[in-house]
C-alpha cells in the first residue's frame, strides 16, 4: 500500500544505509542532530500495531540492530526512540544520538533549545560502516557500498 | 539493579494498571494528554540495548499490547510512541493517545503548543479495562481491580 503525497512513499527519504524487502534504515544527512537515522517501515502503515506480529518483530529487531549499531559507532551519551508521524502517518522510527552540548540537551529534540547548537561531524565511513553493521546483523545486502 | 535517586526506582511512577517481574505498565493520572500510558522497565537499565534478546522482545510485546490497548478503548487520531529518558534514564516508553484538538496536535507533545488545552475526561473504566486487557494479552495479574 503506497499513498502518493507521502514521501516516505515516494522515495527512501534519507540516504538509504540498508533495507530490505518490508522496511530500510536510513540516514538524515545534515541533521542538526548528526547521526540521526530513521527506521522506515516500506509500506503506507499508520501505527505500529497495525502491522502483525511477525512484522512487528522483524520491525523492532531493525530498530534494536540501528541503535545498537549508533551507539558502537558513536557512543552518545544517550539515544532516543521515538515513532511519532502524527503530521506524517508513514510508520517510521527516530534513532536520535545525543550529546550533553547539544542544543536541546537533555530535552527532547522537539522542545525549545537549550542553547547554541554544536557542530558536529560523523565519521566520513559512518553511513557505509552501519550499513555493512545492520547487513551482518539482519542480512539483507546494505544499501551503502 | 536500583538507583536510589530514580523516581523508576522509589514507586511505579504513575497508577500501576498491570505489571510482571520484569516490566509493568502505569497511567500518568490528570496528564495534560489523557490516557499517557508508561512502559517502565523494572530494572534500573539505560538504553533498550542494554537489555537481552529475549527482554527486548518481552518489553515490545508489552509495548504493543499497551498500543493496542489505547487504541481499542480510546480511539485516538495517532498514537505517538517514545523512549526518551534523557533526563531521567530509567528505560520507559510514553504511549500517548492524540486528538486533533490536544493543545500540540500535530506537533509532538514536547513541541511548543498551537492551542489551548482541550479538557478530555478518560471513562471511569479504563484504568481497569485496560488493566484486564493487557492480563488478558500478556498474563500476570491486572494491577487495578
Amino acid at each position: 500500500m503506497t499513498d502518493a503525497s507521502c514521501p516516505y512513499c515516494n522515495g527512501p527519504g534519507g540516504r538509504l544505509l540498508w533495507s530490505d524487502a518490508r522496511c530500510r534504515v536510513i540516514l538524515i544527512d545534515d541533521a542538526p542532530f548528526a547521526g540521526l537515522c530513521r527506521v522506515v517501515w516500506n509500506g503506507h502503515v499508520r501505527e505500529l500495531t497495525d502491522l502483525g506480529e511477525a512484522d512487528r518483530a522483524h520491525l523492532f529487531a531493525v530498530l534494536a540492530a540501528t541503535e545498537r549499531g549508533v551507539r558502537d559507532l558513536l557512543q552518545p551519551a544517550k539515544i532516543n526512540l521515538a515513532a511519532l508521524g502524527t503530521a506524517m502517518p508513514h510508520l517510521h522510527w527516530h534513532v536520535i544520538p545525543l550529546y550533553p552540548d547539544d542544543s536541546h540537551f537533555p530535552e527532547p529534540i522537539w522542545a525549545a533549545p537549550q542553547r547554541a547548537a554544536t557542530p558536529r561531524k560523523l565519521p566520513q565511513d559512518f553511513p557505509a560502516v552501519l550499513g555493512k553493521v545492520l547487513a551482518e546483523k539482519l542480512g539483507a545486502a546494505p544499501a551503502v557500498a
